[in-house]
């Protein structure tokens, strides 16, 4: 049996019922469109998922990647997928149709990408490298640039990556020290870049790198920092493939897991012979970057969450059929299936919990950035670009650390058995344990949040959140049945905005005990932001239950909200408490003490 | 550089100034020993960790095991290495010199295993086991039992195992299905085991298994399960080895870690010829075999806490090194080492408060199980069994909970490197996580705690840890420095025990509710135990301070405290709170709506 198990009941739940994602068909872009048109894109991207893309799971993991004379090769079968991938349209499908994309909302590349990671991880970071690569000549790229490059890359037939960290240039890009020299139009590229997925491989005939260097006297730090377009093979005026362009592959990482995703050195111009391609404007290649760093940031909490996903249901399936133990109340006689067992259930309802909550989380803000485009009333697509900024690191960062967080309590739902690789949770495990690591490390994130994302447009993307908070926490204060738990919300959210705010002061007056204080804070936006959503869900689920639909399905949303809410909003609280701290050791404490 | 990293003085300030564990060579039994000489040995461990057991690390995952032909064979400097550990006595420093022991107190085998274990853990499983398996036939063999076979493992000349699990009996004893069928003085074992930790290998040249079985027409349950002494290779009457008993390994699984360790299916007696020898009591084999089980528990915190503590050694000596971005302050210029990153250094400290924390918990409850033999005045002997029997479960789970989480910090503080095999913290990620899951899962270790350690003998374990407890808070109340922290810890006390006798209460009423509150409240208890020990460690740190003494190394273990006790107690209040939460969601929610 696979290990590729979904609930679309659940996926369907967040997109019609919570977030009626057919309103999106009203917008001017997307009036050719209904709902069930969406609908069939999302059952279609679960069977591709299921039939093509989740074998590539276990054969990735199994046979690896080679690297052998300078050359890099994935497991064949790959190939194959990625050319049917491209083929189908999943890797623009949310693009315009004019570079080949099929012109969907925004939200459904991210809809789509939580199916395909949930089925091979490994493999899916080609087909996502690839669309946010194309989307980046598409965005920035002369007329010339987007015509050689972008249809090939949407259509699967190259393959994209992003090149931006060196050995001195990870969290700061400012170190960076890629070189490009001018050479007529083009440039002539030289440094050496690590860490970089799908750097090589067999997959795609050619792999076109988005490469951050520095133009000869450009100003030292991020100011001074170009993209770049560099081909694998050298294209020929007329499009064909020309010669090798001079690209190697020095090294390719051993890693914890992941094992069928090739993550590698590369240099660029050992020859001299680096031919690349400005992509935008001059020095400005780092704020063109980001685009595709945000798209992949967002990327990376929905693969936490869909690895989450995964390990959740294989582990509940285990949990139904493993007979083992009595009834700890004596309600059945001999053994039981230990999902009857409470701690085995507690471990089950909050992995449900967190699962649903991020898939939430992560589905509203691939809503909003559809909003960010365009808004039927025309005046609050800022609103929404500010609420999607404000909450990427959010995704990234929680979305990775508690996706972690739900492979280990799966693992621990089957005992000893959670430690043999015959279950596959172990390798999801070590598969997710990278989202907290890459695209920025969850440090990183909690600074960009707590920083940048509350001072950039004063303030607008905190107020734009908290704003559409407090609208559910008001519209919902004194439910019926949900009460208690919108009240808890309530009183998180005032904590987090006084916290938020008491943060941003300590930033500017005392920087270090503000940096001890980022990642906590983060955890809290978090917790907030799920339990935000959880009950948001319920709240839909107890109108459905109201009007006498299905009972055990939304039964399951309110009392995971509830459950969810009770165990975490306490801690948050407290934990928002200890961001105040007066405390100075983390700051203090000298050097030689560690 | 190798991983084994240690920091000798932040052990010995435990075992010296915290503990004072010299004062054991009062007791009656040590007499003739003295504090120089405990010194010594647990240096000299040292020093055979890093010198004969370190490579083993590397080794053993690098060759794993190989199993073939229906032989397992282990890296060949195993061999070797199992040899010089019984040869050099570390097997059975702390057993009686009558079957080979050292006489060593019985904490000194907590603290050599905290080195050997850090130095190689899938190796150091295999002399643990036979201290174990010997120690057990020590307690309750015949005398020609104890004879024959104890001192050649003590010696390292042979190996042991524990056989407890079966396919349908892992968390539930009960269901123990092998049986024994008497044949003279001797018995004829028939039956399969499975997750046999070292269960075949050529390390030794014999392996004694122990093996739990039901005689015929014993009870059914618990009640109905012997103990037996099982050889792989059968012993002649004069002692030397005999033929091959009927004993065979029928597979070796493939796990996330501990590579360098088989983990082996056994079947004994597929022809119906497999000799084993009676130990103990007819139907008390669960009661003895305990013995052998609270050791492994014991031992399986303290591998937890050993590999966290390489983890952040590991860890702490990169973010030394790494160079990357710039100060917050500004107080350098240019770029800086990552430990100046407040962020960094959070989880650095956090790191060192838990290591150190979780390993003043080990030596203290390893120190009471000296006290729990004898003690100096003679009528508290009770007092410390009492406390023992009630850490064993706290400190099995709590730290191979933390032991893993700690393993994930190490890894996030060296960004992307720390998923790259290069680093060695990965494999301590994989190794650390089989902790929670053997020796009875965490969720067992919960179940004990709440339950039976609660129940047994009218309370008397859970009042000698609260009386402890509370009388550490009173003596410090007000203390000059520590005094709010003190004052946290004792607001968590009063409310563990008020949470802990209204969960007791439960547990009769509500037997699900209740269990759906275990580990939460064992996770409490956890909390409360480091807090308590570090915060104890403080106060020893602060009086060396008043006493103008090196200010460096004991401002640490003050620092490491206040910041521990300030950002983890008010969670803890909140946590328990949760534990007496009337939600039953967990209970309530129907299977179909997971």
């Amino acid at each position: 049996m696979g290990h590729f198990k979904i609930n679309e009941k659940d996926i369907f739940f967040i997109l019609k019922e919570q977030l009626n994602y057919g309103s999106l068909c009203k917008l001017e872009r997307y009036r050719e469109l209904d709902e069930e048109t969406l609908d069939m894109l999302v059952t279609e991207s679960i069977k591709f998922a299921k039939g093509v893309i989740e074998p590539l799971h276990e054969i990735g993991e199994k046979q690896g990647v080679v690297f052998e004379n300078g050359q890099v090769r994935c497991a064949p079968e790959f190939r194959e997928a990625f050319r049917m991938y491209g083929e189908n349209g999943w890797i623009a499908a949310s693009r315009d149709t004019k570079y080949g994309g099929q012109g969907f909302p925004q939200m459904m590349r991210i809809v789509i990408n939580d199916q395909m990671y949930s089925a091979a991880q490994s493999f899916n970071m080609i087909p996502s490298l690839t669309h946010g690569a194309g989307h980046l000549i598409e965005s920035f790229g002369t007329e010339s640039l987007k015509e050689r490059f972008v249809p090939k890359m949407y259509a699967g037939q190259w393959a994209g990556t992003m090149c931006l960290t060196e050995s001195n240039a990870g969290s700061n890009l400012a170190a960076t020290r890629t070189t490009a020299a001018r050479d007529g139009d083009q440039f002539k590229i030289k440094g050496s870049k690590i860490f970089i997925s799908a750097g090589d491989h067999d997959v795609a005939e050619n792999i076109i790198h988005l490469v951050l260097a520095r133009i000869e006297g450009a100003p030292e730090g991020i100011r001074g920092i170009s993209l770049f377009v560099v081909p694998k093979i050298k294209i020929a005026p007329d499009g064909s493939l020309g010669k090798p362009n001079d690209v190697t592959c020095t090294a390719v990482e051993e890693k914890l897991g992941l094992h069928g995703s090739p993550t590698c050195a590369l240099n660029f111009g050992e020859k001299d012979d680096c031919v690349g391609y400005l992509c935008g404007e001059e020095n400005r290649g780092l704020a063109h970057m980001f685009q595709m760093m945000n798209q992949a940031r967002i990327n990376t909490g929905v693969s936490g969450a869909a690895i989450a996903s995964l390990a959740y249901q294989n582990a509940l399936a285990y949990t139904k059929e493993r007979i083992q133990g009595s009834d700890l109340a004596g309600r059945k006689p001999g053994y039981i299936p230990i999902i009857d067992h409470p701690d085995v259930r507690r471990m089950l309802l909050w992995m449900k919990a967190t699962v649903d909550g991020m898939r939430s989380m992560i589905y509203t803000g691939a809503y909003w950035s559809d909003l960010a485009l365009e808004t039927p009333d025309g005046d609050k697509t800022n609103h929404y670009k500010n609420l999607l900024d404000f909450i990427t690191p959010i995704l990234k960062a929680y979305c990775s650390d508690m996706g972690f967080r739900v492979c280990e309590t799966a693992i621990q739902c089957l005992g000893g058995y959670g430690y043999c690789k015959e279950y596959h949770i172990e390798q999801f495990l070590r598969d997710v344990k990278i989202t907290s690591l890459y695209e920025g490390t969850n440090g990183i994130q909690s600074v960009d949040l707590m920083g940048r994302k509350m001072r950039i447009n004063d303030g607008a993307p905190f107020e734009a959140y908290m704003s559409e908070l407090e609208k559910f926490c008001q519209e919902n204060n004194g439910h019926r049945l949900l009460g208690d738990e919108v009240e808890g919300l309530s009183d998180a959210a005032k904590k987090l905005k006084t916290v938020s705010l008491e943060l941003s002061k300590l930033s500017q007056s005392d920087p270090l005990q503000w940096g001890s204080h980022t990642y906590p804070a983060l955890l809290c936006f978090g917790d907030v932001t799920i339990s935000w959503r959880l009950l948001d869900m319920a709240v839909v689920a107890q109108r459905a239950m109201d009007n006498t639909r299905e009972t055990d399905f939304y039964q399951g949303k309110v009392l995971q909200a509830k459950y969810f809410c009770g165990v975490t909003l306490p801690l948050t609280l407290a934990r928002l408490d200890t961001c105040l701290r007066k405390g100075r050791e983390i700051v203090e404490i000298p050097d030689e003490a560690f």
